[in-house]
């Protein structure tokens, strides 16, 4: 166990298991930055069979961290994944060993911009080098090779997690099994890019970014997070969403105070979800974070062809999207099948009903807990999965 | 000819006509203030004809202004909706008078925050009263009155222009003869809320805001509106439109430099329509119009059913949205067009095709024109217009 400090208020918590990686070899990222002795924070569930043929790995979104189930130690919440990662769930650990680690760039103890850099024993900060999914990826293999583990029987994952997941079952096909990208895409769209761009230029037009060195200044740029991630939310949700459970219901009041208060339930959530987010996420991770997600394109720039990368891939997918999910939609996901049914490979395709929006990946449907639990146990029996 | 000051550079430049309203009976706003002597700034196309029959009001977005045709003074572009309203075009100035004022709580010559309290000698800031898209049109009403127009032949306006073509018909139908509602809504919805309290969260978390006096302290939260800008310009845009324009092409580079730079071509884009929308906006404007705008409700908060508030109207419509519209998508103007035919109301509605968003109203589209000049002259020809 290790300490790690958190959010605006600096507070120290223990947040869990961590390896250090890259020991003897160091990692060379895709920005040509070497990089050894890295921290990788990660957690498990369930245990790992003689024959080590039972790890899945589970990726998580540009926000989440490790803690896909139990309580979290940082918000005290359940883990983001509860409802599907526990015994006798969808994705059962009394079968399977769950393995989920912080990403690099991530900030719940991983080798991240907040990390003290032990030559100058100072937080990274901006000096932190750029970081892929495919670099995340790669971290994750040097994690697997630590449990002396050859091939993951799945690795699952939504959204930011999602494209780990293609880039695991694309970049090391032979140490993947199944593969289950939800409600995510090939490549990041030029709407997604500008998003993240907004979320960007929020947290760096906030003076207490410093520059990115808030830690030395003991500053935090809270309010500029606490935008970023106001605007981000928006698009993690569905308009009928929105319009159902808030409309214009007023918040604590029955009239108008014609002010800048806020009057509207809506404001008021939204303003909660910024500032309890400034809480458990750092700036900077946020910053190289939503920066890797950008950059990633499975086409590379489209000099490949979506349907070349899968050529001859043995991996069983397991599409999943939802209806209302704005943010990486059942077109991206569908774009995602067609090129995988042209590659021959094994994919199934489940869009979902929900009126939840991209969040639906993290919530408690029972028809996607179906889905995962059929592709989980389905694809363990034809491999043979004890 | 009045001259105020613009933006983050504080430039000054001569607004155009300004007249002085309210002056022996003051302006009683929503919020319960009154206002007098209030100055608005207008500018008119066309003339008048003698009995006074041909005046359309034409009512703008969130952060446009009077310059509907002609230059602008600040941007020195054309107005914004130069190719509409003109000699010949479908809103033809050879046979109506245009008319269109700067709104209440605007920042280009009319009663806004930067506009200098005469009592304090210093700008209204956050001292200026609380506006509604209602008071918008109470203060046009009596600009007509000034002008001697007991009735407007038409109301035109997309966005929150729109807004106050319902709010005119709804609130004045004895004063309108013929209106188009365009790419709006009767009400805002939660998703829209949130955008503007998105916007405004960035504006008031930059320190330059000054808690809205920044004109005193000789600063402008320039950061903070750009932010805001960015985030809104977002959602004038569609996904395809995006994808495109942009899709995921480099900014004069051939390589990601794996930086916080504007790698990619609409991270550029964007980052120019945040800068530039500093130099010709105001922020206080900014945060007192998304204000009125969130609080558009024609149901006043659910207390009227839409087809009451129709009841009997004997004013023509004509009900215009775009299909890439996610703001005020056709689904709004879906809810407006049967409430209106259920009050037994004229009213045509037109669903354009158009991968451009919510701009598209503002675009050079030949079918939107068209069926602008149809509605336009075949209501001239049915009340008897010359």
């Amino acid at each position: 166990m290790v300490k790690s400090f958190f959010g605006s208020n600096y507070r120290e918590v223990e947040v869990g298991e961590i390896v250090t990686l890259a020991k003897a070899t160091p990692l060379v990222l895709e920005c040509g930055v070497s990089v050894s002795d890295i921290p990788i924070a990660f957690q498990t569930y369930g245990q790992l069979n003689g024959n080590r043929s039972n790890a899945i790995l589970v990726c998580h979104a540009l926000t989440a961290d490790q803690y896909v189930a139990g309580t979290h130690p940082v918000t005290g919440k359940p883990g983001w994944w509860n409802e599907m990662v526990g015994p006798g769930k969808p994705i059962d650990t009394d079968r399977f060993f769950v393995i989920c680690s912080n990403v690099l760039g991530g900030c719940m103890g991983s080798f991240g911009p907040k990390e003290i850099n032990p030559i100058t024993n100072k937080p990274y900060g901006l000096s932190f080098p750029f970081i892929t999914v495919g670099d995340m990826v790669r971290a994750q293999a040097l994690l697997l090779d630590h449990f002396g583990i050859e091939r993951l029987f799945a690795a699952i994952g939504g959204s930011m997690g999602g494209m780990q997941v293609l880039e695991w079952a694309t970049k090391f096909p032979e140490r993947v099994r199944a593969a289950a990208p939800i409600s995510t895409a090939t490549r990041q769209s030029a709407q997604n890019i500008a998003f993240h761009e907004i979320g960007r230029q929020a947290i760096m037009a906030d003076p207490d970014w410093c520059d990115g060195d808030y830690f030395q200044q003991k500053k935090f740029p809270s309010k500029g997070l606490a935008v970023a991630r106001m605007a981000a939310h928006v698009t993690y949700m569905s308009e009928p969403m929105l319009q159902d459970k808030f409309g214009r219901k007023l918040q604590d009041r029955e009239a108008y105070t014609y002010g800048f208060d806020a009057d509207f339930r809506v404001e008021s959530y939204l303003r909660h979800q910024g500032q309890s987010f400034v809480d458990r996420f750092d700036a900077n991770s946020y910053l190289y974070l939503t920066r890797a997600a950008s950059y990633f394109d499975l086409t590379e720039g489209g000099s490949k062809k979506l349907t070349d990368v899968f050529a001859g891939t043995k991996v069983r997918y397991c599409v999943v999207s939802f209806t209302s999910d704005w943010l990486y939609s059942s077109v991206e996901s569908r774009k995602l099948v067609r090129a995988l049914n042209a590659a021959a490979a094994s994919v199934s395709f489940t869009e979902i009903e929900s009126d939840k929006g991209h969040d639906s990946f993290l919530l408690d449907l029972p028809e996607f807990e179906s889905v995962m639990r059929g592709f989980v146990t389905g694809s363990a029996d034809l491999f043979g999965v004890d």
